[in-house]
């Protein structure tokens, strides 16, 4: 890992539009002037914002130039005047860079029901295009944050072999923080410079988002505005990679899932509240979707995630939580580990000393709830968090 | 209603027996000597307690002398030893009182994973057997509490036609609270002196449930110890009912559609840390399953019930939560009401005088929202309390 973001063939701009009279950073800009192979990935909500609609259509070329970005509103729930606002904003960030307004997208997030205030970006989107940097993506991380309280931001680099191109590539993220108090929206841009055709983008990210940003949950909540977008400038130089099996595609894979999964992680850890980041490990399912079923239900349960506040290795709520999962099982067979201490075997309590190990475990930062169903072959895992006090503040205050 | 609710043909005691240390009425009996009439719903968990086990196979005869309950202790995941104890608990009891074992059932609902003190039952049986009363049943509601604050209790007569006899329900329940601090058990016990045969009794409990119980949701868990029993003791008199279509049986489900419902909201007013009970009423559904799944997403939104503990109409998170939900429908078509104030009309927010007016009523103690989805004609209701700060302390507490 580098702390250096930048990546060959993109600039990067933030500023203050002073969205809702939001205080700082709050819109940011991604350019890739040459154009950029791109994919994306959207929310599945049915209720889906202004500019998720739009970029839904746009991406379908597989080519960008930009992507501008704002918090504090989301543009959701903002009908016909929401479209066209999304659209405007495209258009002026397009004439600002001198390039078709076509490959541009534009992510919004933040109070769902609100119009974007459109005077503040015919100011901003000039300033933003007259101060892009190849070094502003740490900015661009910073802008987006809602109630994210760290900026999230993952880069890895790889040589092809030993005399093979060098490539690298950097993310950002924003998490599944609320904006004062709406919307738990999770955004995430990915720039490459290696050259990759779109087809195999397109192929590539489903997979990375399914084993990073889709295995986290905060509270089981899934935003109307949720984006994930790669972008690939090709400046490493080299053929096309196009093939997936082949062995640059592969690499990349690797380390586009390396930097999504880390990416989902830090979102996890910085969730409303957090004070714990647990990752829940199911085994023994007879199945892959009830292993799903039965994770899910336990890093989704209040009962599950108070007990985590709590440092409390309440195994009761973890074995109510997986019988109504819809997973089959057999409850006397059932294992149930806390890190390295095993709580559960066969159903039954280990010690009383077990669990006070565990309660030591889980009074830490980050831990492992391993649970095998002994049912069958099939596991997976989910990332949560701990569900505390200051949960419920942040989410109770009234809008301001 | 009446304060009296004794029932003709059943006896109740209640004693402290001193589980896990606890201090107050931990045990109760409910005894119908004759013989009542008898059916029973259990916990649709895939982890069952003992006494649960054990309940299902013995109601099938559909007749019942005795009901043993106790609070502290769940008698769940606790095996081969647990279902010994419960079979235990339902002889010591059938010794006392002189009936066959079979014709008694047991309930238990606290901490799980902990097996039964069996010499405190032991102990406290014959006192119970030797203290009944017909007055009893208040200190029975009691005995079963866990963290409920109230006593759960809800009587109706009624009188078939102008010279026929009058009969009398009487019911109890215990609430969607966990045992300090363990599970989210609901028990109910529902007695009548009506002449009504179990196989009807067996038809009218499940619908009764259906629209009370399974109606309301607290945190989404599910326990591994709910039951509801329901007993007859006939001594009203009068020829048994046992046509679902006769007039006394459609008197019979009202009272007993009213009683399940009253005991339900009573649970879920008090629900942990509740300060709220909503109402979420969904119209204009495609089907029926859908207009289910909207509502129950909706009164399971951690975002949405925070929302309503902290008095903010943030219909952004009800949106949301509808979108995820699987039901169908446009966005555009959305109206959302709180109590009489029309906040969203086709999607949009009516006007900011709407959302301050919203903002009043969800300051009250009780309210309904109502969600047209503008699909179809199925509809359902919900209800559900708010997330509260105390919640997250009742439920991070370690279990002393």
């Amino acid at each position: 890992m580098t702390t250096d973001s930048g990546v060959n063939g993109f600039e990067f701009a933030a500023a203050r539009a002073g969205l809702r009279g939001r205080d700082g950073l709050d819109v940011g800009l991604i350019v890739c002037r040459q154009g950029a192979a791109a994919a994306a990935v959207f929310t599945t909500n049915l209720v889906q914002a202004a500019p998720v609609i739009l970029g839904r259509e746009r991406i379908k070329s597989g080519r960008l130039r930009a992507v501008l970005v704002n918090s504090a509103i989301a543009n959701a729930c903002t009908g016909a005047e929401g479209m066209a606002n999304a659209e405007r904003c495209a258009a002026l960030t397009a004439g600002a860079l001198d390039v078709d307004e076509e490959t541009v997208l534009v992510s919004s997030t933040g109070v769902i029901g609100e119009q974007l205030e459109m005077a503040r970006f015919e100011d901003v989107i000039p300033e933003l295009a007259a101060g892009l940097s190849p070094d502003a993506l740490p900015e661009v991380a910073r802008a987006v944050m809602t109630t994210d309280t760290v900026p999230k931001i993952s880069t890895r680099k790889a040589r092809f072999g030993v005399a093979g191109e060098e490539i690298k590539i950097s993310g950002i993220a924003k998490g599944a923080g609320m904006i004062m108090p709406n919307m738990a929206t999770m955004l995430s841009f990915i720039m490459t410079d290696a050259n990759i055709s779109p087809a195999l983008l397109r192929a590539l990210l489903p997979v990375a988002v399914e084993q990073s940003f889709n295995r986290i949950t905060v509270d089981g909540d899934t935003s109307t505005n949720d984006t994930v977008i790669i972008m690939a400038s090709g400046r490493s130089g080299g053929r096309e990679i196009n093939a997936p099996d082949s062995p640059e595609a592969v690499v990349f894979a690797g380390m586009l899932n390396d930097i999504t999964r880390d990416l989902a992680l830090q979102i996890v850890a910085d969730g409303e509240g957090a004070t714990k980041l647990v990752t829940i490990q199911v085994r023994g399912a007879l199945t892959d979707a009830e292993a799903e079923l039965a994770a899910r239900t336990v890093a989704d349960s209040a009962l599950v995630k108070t007990a985590f506040f709590g440092s409390d290795p309440n195994w009761g709520r973890i074995m109510a939580a997986l019988g109504r999962s819809g997973a089959a099982f057999n409850p006397a067979r059932v294992a149930i580990s806390v890190g390295n201490s095993e709580l559960i075997k066969e159903g039954h309590l280990v010690s009383a000393a077990a669990e006070r190990s565990a309660a030591q475990t889980m009074a830490q930062k980050e831990f492992t709830l391993i649970i095998d169903l002994g049912a069958g072959e099939a596991g997976t895992e989910i990332y949560t968090c701990d569900l505390s006090l200051d949960y419920v503040r942040i989410n109770a205050d009234y809008r301001t």
